[in-house]
């Protein structure tokens, strides 16, 4: 995957996807925070919550990663979770797309 | 302030009103966190959110400690910071309520 070459007109695609991805997550996960904060009804649940908001930001800040290296991988776990589909990945070259196709494939 | 005596009526008032600033710390807490999380505009902020709640939490746990022994303290501090009021208080006796008034005044 590291031999993987991107064009210049790959790496704008490649960065406008990876940001829609990271808007659309962030985003998501605002309104989440935004219903369990609503939801709090006892003291415990305010560390419920700062746990919950603890463990997704850290998932988050592990997988964007935007080194060409991981890219592929990347791409291809926000394909599987929903927050890149397809389209938004167009112009990225078929080596590339049928790799990340094969890994966002839950049965993979 | 080790050597001060507190009687089984004077523990279930410092109990009583314990509990009720710290759901009242709490209650407000929540209510801060909501209009946070209902004010987050991009990514950024979730981590600003987290911040702000991660020190909160913080400052309630290191706040909240009923060791009697540092008890008068904690009351002061409760008091000064507008969680209790002193008819919470009602029933402790009152060189201690003096002890705390004169460590809520914020001129000492």
């Amino acid at each position: 995957m590291n031999d993987l070459k991107w064009s210049k007109a790959e790496k704008t695609i490649a960065r406008r996807a990876f940001d829609i991805a990271y808007e659309r997550e962030c985003e998501n996960l605002a309104g989440r925070l935004k219903d369990k904060a609503g939801s709090i009804k006892e003291p415990r649940d305010l560390w419920l919550v700062h746990d919950f908001l603890s463990e997704q930001l850290k998932r988050i800040e592990q997988k964007y990663d935007f080194r060409y290296s991981v890219l592929i991988l990347v791409f291809a776990l926000l394909l599987k979770e929903g927050w890149l589909k397809e389209s938004d990945l167009a112009g990225i070259s078929e080596d590339k797309m049928e790799k990340i196709r094969y890994l966002a494939n839950p049965k993979h």
